[in-house]
């Protein structure tokens, strides 16, 4: 007789807020350069294969992302270009770019972790995904929220 | 007393097809590598500033669609992130990606050929531009179409 033996360690939602967890590092690193501070990591059966934070500033280029910089970083990682069994980790809900990025790679999953009420694509169309993706809101949402807050309140001070 | 000398060459719909024919040999580059032959350039007062065809294939990436070259090209050109002033002409309307990228650009105006039914974003929302921005659509819109076909029918025969 076997017992399914449940620990936090590998339990869907652990699981989720630990790669939640190193996407808020790559938050971490736009706050640090002055971005924006929202991160992006893309998994693949455990194994990392696309980071990105928001490069706004730095590249003078309003399309570059967190999630844009990681969907890129995994396609040139899996040498394919559709991201089907993957899942991305990004801090605050994507906007309609990013949700329409993740269209066209099919990407498994798309887990969030703060909502975005003005600029998050569910406020447009939350049909905006590819029909096999899962979504996934909320995850660590609050460490996700307060980076922005504590971005946005420095700046304004 | 003074008469407003109308002319094709100075009317803004022969300037939007003139424009637009430059878009459509980006989007023959596109075709001539066998890309989906889709493209487009972005013009501010009078200039070219950015260009872009289809890489998708080439770059292993889906996200590398025309648009997103072309906006990425001006933002250099120009050395800002916003193209207010600008127009964007691309031979088949944007997807929901591409019309995401342009909300962040705020581009003045947003000139498309050929309707895209499927992937098209009017088809999701066509709510998804900068208010600011000018929506124009079916410049040239056979000869762009035109293209698509051509491309397609020669895949599948």
């Amino acid at each position: 007789m076997s017992y399914y033996n449940f620990s936090e360690e590998n339990s869907p939602v652990a699981e989720d807020e630990h790669y939640m967890r190193l996407a808020l590092q790559e938050a971490q690193k736009a706050y640090d350069s002055e971005e924006i501070p929202i991160g992006a990591i893309v998994v693949c059966k455990g194994r990392i294969v696309g980071r990105g934070h928001n490069l706004t500033e730095q590249l003078n280029d309003v399309t570059a992302h967190a999630e844009m910089q990681a969907f890129t970083a995994a396609s040139q990682t899996l040498g394919g270009k559709y991201l089907k069994d993957c899942t991305l980790y990004v801090t605050i809900e994507p906007c309609v770019m990013c949700a329409g990025a993740s269209y066209w790679t099919q990407i498994g999953r798309l887990v969030y972790g703060a909502t975005e009420p003005k600029r998050g694509f569910t406020s447009k169309n939350s049909q905006l995904l590819h029909p096999k993706t899962e979504l996934v809101g909320g995850v660590l949402a609050t460490e996700c929220g307060a980076l922005m807050t504590r971005f946005f309140a420095n700046k304004r001070g």
